[in-house]
């Protein structure tokens, strides 16, 4: 499969949660990274490694049917030549469901290879609830 | 505080974790980037960013009393030479407590400054049964 050339972080960020905005399964696995051993963590699931069981966890999501409407927040960086790091906030609204969830809590991690910036790492949690992410005053710890 | 030089990202991870498991508030802060604006979640926990709401979730969870023996196991690295992620499976058990809980899974970006390599993220999140990390080819997706 031909791979569009990421020139940023930025970019395999938004190639990313397009594809997954879109349940584009072939465009959402474009993005990650085929040269190292890539690790995938969905809220409340297992660690998956590896584009195999990647791809089988993304292409399942796909097939229950559901819409996502996806956005990102609050992103905090650290970049270097080789390697970028984004933790942000993640907004998932399923059509058909108004329910006001609380955002998700999501590490990514992008290495830059022969075909630009790829996604290595998706690390994204549950978070307690909506007014847990302002309260970092008296902070919640269940450690 | 004076800071050890931390040589490499391990030794980092190494020095994080020996705070952890002694309790030692000021050892586990001294290990942090001050530099960059430091991300923790803490596992089903809100994202705390700063220093001081870092410093302040640590310092409750050590004040419960609870003594803690942590270690970790199947780390993925991706490494450049200013930035590191550890992707792995944090092993927490509580002292007096003989419940067999599911490994955590956790992610830790070190980044490299004037003192060696520091903590700038760690996101550590539940996983949904020790089972589940074992069944790759059935992934369970709750996105």
């Amino acid at each position: 499969m031909s791979k569009t050339l990421l020139a940023t972080p930025e970019d395999a960020e938004q190639a990313f949660y397009e594809a997954f905005n879109r349940g584009d399964l072939d465009a959402l696995m474009s993005v990650w990274s085929e040269d190292d051993d890539p690790v995938c963590i969905h809220p409340g699931g297992s660690r998956f490694t590896g584009l195999a069981a990647i791809r089988e966890s993304w292409k399942q999501l796909f097939e229950t049917g559901m819409k996502f409407r996806v956005r990102t927040s609050n992103v905090v960086r650290a970049q270097s030549a080789l390697l970028a790091v984004h933790s942000l906030l993640q907004h998932v609204h399923v059509e058909g469901d108004d329910t006001l969830a609380p955002p998700l809590i999501t590490t990514n991690v992008y290495v830059r290879g022969a075909s630009g910036w790829q996604l290595m790492m998706h690390h994204t949690s549950p978070s307690p609830d909506a007014s847990g992410l302002l309260t970092q005053e008296s902070p919640r710890v269940v450690h």
